[in-house]
């Protein structure tokens, strides 16, 4: 299981005060407090500062490494910027969030994984827009898969996110997303698959139940990796249990251990 | 979905001790409770009442119908008292609970069921003995359903129990009654799964964590029948969320019934 903490991203008001201002001692608590509440990765999203993204990502990350020790999630469009964010100096083998299949984005930042040997989060999107339906899903994912593997990018360092969208928009979007992740993890048993979990949710009422609804369900399917909140107590209890229950904490110890920590009171 | 109320058991002292003063009004008032929680089925096991069981489970099952109206599940061993129960008189499609391969247990309750029409909770045991991995659970459960509907019971109304046991003891239960799960659920897709959930968090600190979470498991596996509390809220809860994100519950529509009527507070 590969978390990945999602909080430090400019589209939430905090952050993007913190980040305006730069201020350095919001931004190393919130690092801080995800890394250890048991996040793998931070991610660092700037992307609402259009003017100055390629400089304040590089003080991000210099920042985030600085006060936690922990590896890198660069999350942006923009392949220049993750070069520069990468180019900055990192530590531990980066992860960049995110290719997806369209052919230009694609062909801009497939050098600057292999250059960097990133783990990458692949989104099944292509040409053609958003996924309508499993088949479109899968076949995406194929693709991407092979054209990563293709270009020498282990199976192992491909997260595929298969794109969840809200469950109050189309009934069968959850059971489409749960068949996904079953056909890529029984075709490709090395590549990983990751996704967040707060768009199911969307349009309903006591979202938290449903995210994390769908957290317990995405894992039974077979998804080893989240970017989420791992602030959110509840979420991560679940997350413990639920690896328990399918026989992935040897002795329950990660699970007693949340426990003593007292994640479940 | 189908809900059998487990409230009515001698198991617990509370009606224990109200069965043995046959306190109607307390019995009423749980079966009532249970049914408007939304139990289907209300089960009814008084095996604690060595000496009584068959005039205490004749009081029970008229006490129920009649103050819910909702069709009993008659939770008893010994094929007599099952159908004592019967012969005093059943509205509906009654339930059993249950029957096992195990030979004797097998032919002295068949011709019970066979002649009431009732729907059968058949449990994964043979004259082995309990399931002791994925593969027994699915070879004792084809025997049942193979036995089960030469005799003429439709697949309909079976309900394999897969046989839920510890996590603490075993690592790898909790994925064997998944497998199990879906393996009937593949070959045998008109027979119902069922199972208690309390059983799988036995030895563990917080059992209700892991009890919702399993539920949430074995749901995204395929069961579709509990035994269960329906007095616990936040286990009903996760049950409609999963339902909604399963594509079960169209428009959402018991999600955000029970969301109006307070059950996610």
């Amino acid at each position: 299981m590969l978390i990945v903490g999602e909080l430090i991203n400019t589209s939430r008001k905090e952050v993007a005060e913190a980040v305006k201002a730069m201020d350095d001692d919001l931004i190393r608590d919130i690092a801080k407090k995800q890394h250890e509440a048991g996040a793998h990765y931070i991610d660092i999203n700037c992307g609402a500062e259009v003017d100055d993204e390629f400089a304040k990502m590089k003080w991000l990350v210099s920042l985030v490494q600085e006060s936690t020790g922990a590896p890198v999630c660069i999350d942006s469009p923009n392949p220049a910027v993750i070069e520069a964010a990468l180019q900055s100096g990192i530590s531990g083998q980066p992860m960049i969030n995110s290719i997806t299949a369209e052919r230009q984005r694609f062909e801009a930042l497939l050098p600057v994984v292999l250059k960097y040997g990133a783990k990458i989060v692949a989104l099944c999107i292509d040409d053609g827009g958003l996924p309508r339906d499993m088949e479109t899903r899968v076949c995406t994912a194929k693709h991407l898969i092979n054209d990563l593997t293709g270009a020498g990018i282990p199976e192992n360092d491909i997260y595929i996110d298969p794109l969840i969208m809200p469950i109050s928009t189309d009934q069968q979007v959850g059971v489409q997303v749960l068949d996904t992740i079953r056909r890529i993890r029984e075709e490709f048993p090395s590549v990983h698959l990751i996704s967040g979990l707060s768009n199911i949710s969307y349009g309903l009422p006591c979202r938290k139940v449903l995210n994390r609804t769908f957290l317990i369900q995405t894992m039974t399917a077979g998804m080893d990796a989240y970017i989420l909140n791992p602030l959110d107590r509840r979420m991560m209890g679940f997350l413990y249990s639920s690896q328990a229950l399918l026989g992935e904490d040897l002795y329950c110890a990660q699970y007693l251990k949340a426990y003593r920590r007292g994640i479940y009171d």
